[in-house]
């Protein structure tokens, strides 16, 4: 009798807590919707709409190594699917061992922000993959045409693109090739417990996941880590309160979208990143020049916003952060079969 | 009623003829029997008994790219699966861009050769992946214990390893690694038409194919390429009527397997590449130094059979060649999530 008064007081004081803890609740996911709201089921553009062709093609071009000038370099070899799309690299490593200027970003997610590249230099998905192939330090091809003379050596390719481009009397281009990756990229969603949160189940986020949430805004962090992305809406300095570097473990100094614009403003400017999956793609920052994310959160309150955070803070901020790893769909899991060069 | 007339004709004619044909196609299916078989399910080895969890294991350190010294190499590097498990190049490219002394052969199949590496320096898959990891031009580490220090800052590997060798007080070793990676590639086995045809059903192949399966035996080449892989049962002078650099384009000549042993006899020997995928894996030959199929059919039947095969009976080689290209397991298709850094 003794152990059964004590469940049903136990169960009374736990019904209680969550009570109590609703309001509260109810009052994080209004914040959390009005900052952040839920990812979208994929990140569609007018110039390039979606399609079941276009993506095929696309997922297949991203493990497309015969395009690249040395035979090694497709777009998975610094966004592995495995590794949620980041190469765990400082910076990634191209054709013939060339070092990338920044470090690799996830591609998951990436089509939602305002541009692409740590400093904007690339309008969209699809812009980026289309000069990658030839960027100097990533695929390294001499011109298009020589893309797209590879492109049609592969014979397998000519009825897919067809296919991904009815319209197109001569389909198998560059900029074919960049809307097919493009459009696969736009499907790389990857929804968390922290959606299903905001989408107003109040459980899908642990206490500890909350009271994270709670200090990543309470703390100033949403300020620029905003929207269903968690970042990549704006441009921010790095080092507001103080030059990153002194901080930060770089090697070199790198004045970030001031090389874009030439504008003084615009130094040590960069598109502030998002920050779904960022348990998951150490090295941090524009030269991966942080490992771990504990530090990484702890230099952001220091120097943006000019706060020391304590232990716990950081913590908190963490175990929110980790929330944010999502689902990768399924078919983006599954490896394409490439046509022979034969 | 001509119509129909002509069409009851036809229909004796065709019906006539796959009675006829099948006498020969049964002829064919016993001598299949006798010189290849079908592919078994697995690979199996009693030094390396697969299991589920080696197999989970295997399959994540298969892309792990955080073992290697530029942390960029990883099994999958030189063994893409979505290229047929080979990688495109002639030799393949490694840790800081350094030259692999061979072309990278196809890891579908290969558990079943009697050896591994061209010239047959790795005693099997487990031996091949445990030495790739220090291997210089490969994943480049200094060392084993180098190897076994970045598994265990993995932290999500722990279990993992526990998982799969459940009787090992300190499961986290390099042997592991490779017994690990080696269960998942004896799970490699790529099945095609060839073995519906092999397991007795005679219109699994197309008359073209069956031609040349016929023509390939006739020609001599199941002397060296038999069993189920066809091919990878024995080691072979490449060349044997006339040196084989004066017929590939090969930059360098490789003294083969006298490599490893010193014996004058083994001058110019290889292993017998295994033939299954075939299609999807050129470049060919040790050094990748023929491009084309058909190519190094013609060379091979003049330098190892002493044969000027001409254009049909070449033709009809490549058209059975192509009925070795199989279906990847669906497992092998799904790309693993690899744990954190963090």
């Amino acid at each position: 009798m003794f152990k059964i008064s004590t469940i049903i007081i136990i169960s009374i004081l736990f019904l209680a807590g969550v009570s109590f803890g609703s309001d509260e609740d109810e009052i994080l996911l209004k914040q959390a919707n009005k900052i952040f709201g839920p990812l979208p089921q994929a990140m569609v553009s007018e110039k390039n709409p979606i399609s079941r062709q276009k993506v095929k093609l696309g997922k297949m071009f991203f493990y497309e190594t015969r395009i690249s000038v040395d035979g090694t370099v497709s777009c998975s070899r610094c966004h592995p699917i495995g590794l949620y799309a980041a190469d765990g690299l400082r910076k990634s490593i191209g054709n013939n061992c060339k070092v990338n200027p920044r470090n690799a970003p996830t591609i998951f997610n990436a089509a939602g922000q305002i541009s692409e590249h740590w400093i904007g230099n690339r309008v969209d998905v699809e812009d980026q993959a289309k000069q990658a192939v030839i960027g100097p330090p990533s695929f390294g091809m001499p011109s298009y045409e020589a893309v797209e003379k590879r492109l049609k050596e592969i014979k397998g390719y000519g009825p897919l693109f067809k296919e991904a481009f009815p319209q197109d009397k001569d389909p198998v281009t560059v900029d074919n090739f960049a809307k097919a990756v493009g459009a696969f990229e736009r499907t790389l969603v990857t929804p968390s417990r922290f959606d299903a949160f905001v989408k107003g189940e109040l459980t899908a986020l642990s206490d500890n996941q909350k009271r994270g949430l709670k200090t990543f805004v309470e703390t100033d962090c949403m300020t620029c880590h905003s929207s269903a992305y968690v970042g990549g809406q704006m441009y921010q300095k790095f080092g507001v309160f103080e030059p990153y570097w002194q901080y930060t473990r770089s090697k070199e100094i790198d004045e970030g979208r001031y090389v874009v614009t030439k504008n003084e403003s615009d130094k040590y400017v960069f598109k502030v990143p998002i920050l779904r999956n960022v348990e998951m793609t150490s090295p941090y920052f524009h030269d991966g020049s942080v490992d771990h994310l504990y530090d990484a959160v702890r230099i952001m309150g220091k120097i943006q916003l000019g706060k020391d955070l304590d232990k716990s803070r950081v913590e908190e901020i963490v175990t929110f952060l980790k929330s944010l790893t999502g689902e990768i769909p399924e078919d983006a899991l599954k490896i394409p079969l490439l046509p022979s060069t034969n």
